[in-house]
């Protein structure tokens, strides 16, 4: 049996999977208190035991395995997750062999093996929605270099009417500070659901976040974008990003057609419990 | 014996290696017409046979192994060797076991292996000359998605009382077109060599690079960048980008201190040729 844990900012999801990569039982707990919240963890997983599990923290997380505080999450807006070690309670609660990427590297794993990036040997995934955050694989070995990535704050070009306060507070013209869904919501005045997609503040943040694919692709030469997160259920919304890449690539590098590079995940909702299984399997 | 090609701009360089990696004969052949330069390689490695090689090629060039055109040379100022099937040519004059990868990515793997980048897990490689380019290499593997990086060629914000016109002509705004070689040299209206490095370019110019060095920082996240290429012998100027580089990361991320974080590179021009030889010595 195998585990897959998800740490999202507002759910953590477990789930245990047998041999053939099964589903066999899963449970949704509030993000909340660290020590209540393993409790629970160890609760399930006493009643599903694992000898491998996969997970998938929210960051910023120490992954760089040299150092002290590796499996520490580190400085979140999450004050009581400040500091606290990760890694080592979840050895206690869960099992002894434990897989530990980012919220974001445990869905590309899965949407990498099983998904939309099947066919490739590189792939990137960025969630778009309270925050943003990426991925990168390349021949099934996630990027982490000194820990994970943060591409989610890199500077991206300000469109020349846009005097937004970013909500990001380190960086003023941030990806995330200027199209995470907090910035749209801030933008528009209300709840990108309820918002008719023609509203400027839809258009911007596909401006924004096609300039950083741009980036990205220039960086990382991806052989597809996965964009996955609330934001990406807006109906239309992938729509707009593509056109707007469309228009910022030009012809310098060679991507498939927008369609076929910046896609939707395929696994849904399931991306990353179905990568901490895969990555279980492969410790 | 292994060989070791490093194609530049205007330089070809052919070295021979011993099994212990002593370079034991050389030859550097001035850039010009493909099929002459392919000649006189053909016959530096008559003298000296080899069975495998390393070779690095400017770009950009299909490094793509399931493309068509793989090992070709793609669409490059340098018109004479647009389309040239470089890897095919390589093998009937050379040998048959080529590995083949950038320029830049042929110096990271000499640096990162046996330089500046011996104690990491994960190093960056930035040339800084006539062009800009860029290569990452995690656990000595190079990163290569689709094809190669194309670094140099992200947008950079721009300081407000800069409209100098970028000298690339695909991007109004990227690294390349502001702060190459030929960018300083037509900003100072001199060769960079003869100037003052209190002179406004310089300062400029490390700025833009200081940028580009904190994106990809948090898009790859190296435990090292490495600075080569031309500009970098201009005494001063990496402490400048250094300076620079200090300005705009804040606290964000953890990196070393910029003296540690931002080097030059240790094997000082046989970089690429050493690369070159380890590259072989790996197929």
């Amino acid at each position: 049996m195998y585990g897959s844990i998800e740490f999202g900012g507002t759910k953590i999801k477990c789930a245990a999977f047998d041999e053939n990569g099964k589903m066999t039982s899963d449970i949704w707990i509030d993000t909340g208190n660290p020590t209540n919240n393993l409790k629970k963890i160890g609760e399930f997983f006493k009643k599903n035991p694992v000898e491998k599990a996969g997970v998938g923290a929210f960051g910023p997380i120490d992954l760089n395995e040299k150092s002290k505080t590796y499996g520490h999450i580190q400085n979140t807006p999450k004050k009581l997750w400040v500091d606290f070690n990760l890694l080592e309670n979840l050895k206690k609660e869960v099992c002894e062999k434990i897989g530990l990427v980012t919220d974001v590297g445990l869905s590309l794993i899965g949407e990498s093996q099983k998904g939309a990036g099947l066919d490739t040997n590189s792939s990137l995934y960025l969630t778009v929605g309270t925050g943003i955050g990426g991925a990168y694989v390349q021949d099934g070995k996630l990027l982490n270099g000194y820990s994970h990535p943060e591409m989610g704050h890199i500077s991206v070009e300000r469109l020349k009417d846009d005097d937004f306060k970013s909500s990001c507070t380190y960086h003023k013209n941030c990806l995330e500070g200027l199209a995470s869904g907090p910035s749209i919501n801030k933008r528009l005045g209300k709840n990108p659901k309820d918002a008719d997609l023609k509203e400027k503040p839809f258009k911007i943040a596909a401006n924004y976040i096609a300039k950083a694919i741009y980036t990205y692709t220039l960086v990382l030469r991806p052989e597809v974008v996965i964009i996955g997160g609330g934001l990406i259920n807006k109906e239309g919304f992938i729509e707009l990003i593509r056109e707007e890449f469309d228009k910022i690539k030009g012809d310098y590098v060679e991507v498939k057609t927008s369609e076929k590079y910046i896609v939707k995940p395929k696994l849904g909702n399931d991306s990353a419990l179905i990568g901490g299984y895969l990555l279980a399997k492969s410790l």
